[in-house]
């Protein structure tokens, strides 16, 4: 099956593998109230049809959903949303479905013990540099690392925060950079060549500590832009 | 030779170990001007004078500067503020003047190339731990990182940051978290144990990307707080 697209939306196909967790979610309702038309995917085409039918619900706009594969196909930009762990398992298998591509990687890739969240490193410098080596034919843009799940999923409440963005291709930089200034709230940061994620990726354990401690749902701003 | 303490300022007795760069002479105005004592350490007791002497007439406070050893056996509080390449030869030898007492560092390591900056990483998770692990019987709190020694050079403009710290010791976090909100601008924001540095370190040269990218000063800020 194909994931069916909505018709009534004028923006870009953005499609969200393993979309159906939080920041799944959240950015899919997010780029949905934006106009956008959105697909969520999951390794369960039910799974993804089933969220889809509650994520239109939340947002009054059509949403789809359906298998990752079938996701991957359609989508004119396609956002990596999914656990740390399923990345590898899951990306390997769409290298050619998303060849040529642009892929935006927001995984992050945390543990936590006793003293808390961290992050215990990524053996190719970090999730979206992983990504990039999983998918070869794609353009890899590192973003919305930063955000806060939970805020995206607040609909009515606006955001605050900058989205850094990394990245070794310009102008798919400067692309995803505008996508994130539709959401209402957010601004798309430039911070460099891919490499820079790892440095971004790291500060989400950080942001859940200072969420721990102060009670609230804390994202970045950049002071001096 | 002891370095000499001025008498007319109110405050901790804050010593700036290597404090001849920017970032410590930035500091170390900032807290001359919050009425903190001031001690400027460099390798060479003749140029922590000499920066002294130039921090003092910039800020109209009695500022004392002198050898590294002699500021660390004077501080109530000593700010490890030298090049992360200086941090271990300077500091092991200094393991016995900062016994008991309270360590903030401030390191950085990054390097750069045809990319720009990056942190290669240290050994010990962080310039932090590792600063640590250099002074066992001192402790230690990670703060400063991220604030640009520009901002805090321009005196005569407030600065708008957090300055996100670490640490395993609450109470000397609290200090220093106090301490950090003494400079007109900056609130100190607790981002959990000591081993969260490494997070907050590599931000440094996402900032350095940023300022190049958009002309600016850039430093940080959290939502939600």
């Amino acid at each position: 099956m194909t994931a069916q697209i909505p018709t009534q939306a004028t923006g870009q196909i953005l499609g969200f593998l393993g979309g159906t967790g939080p920041q799944g979610r959240g950015l899919a309702a997010r780029f949905a109230l934006a106009s956008h038309q959105v697909l969520l995917g999951s390794r369960d085409a039910a799974r993804g049809q089933e969220v889809a039918a509650e994520v239109a619900a939340q947002t009054g706009r059509a949403v789809s959903g359906g298998a990752n594969e079938d996701v991957a196909r359609s989508a004119d930009i396609a956002f990596v949303v999914l656990p740390y762990a399923a990345q590898a398992d899951t990306l390997a298998p769409l290298a050619d479905a998303l060849a040529g591509t642009l892929v935006v990687n927001c995984v992050n890739h945390m543990v936590f013990d006793d003293g808390g969240p961290y992050a215990p490193g990524v053996a190719a410098g970090s999730a979206a540099q992983e990504c990039a080596e999983l998918l070869p034919r794609s353009v890899v843009v590192s973003a919305f690392h930063d955000i806060s799940a939970r805020a995206l999923g607040r609909l009515d409440t606006p955001m605050d925060a900058h989205v850094l963005i990394c990245g070794d291709d310009d102008a798919a930089k400067e692309r995803v950079i505008a996508l994130a200034g539709e959401i209402p709230g957010l601004r798309g940061v430039d911070c460099g060549p891919l490499r820079m994620s790892r440095s971004v990726e790291d500060l989400t354990p950080v942001l859940l500590h200072i969420n721990k401690r102060y009670g609230t749902h804390a994202s970045l701003k950049i002071s001096g832009l």
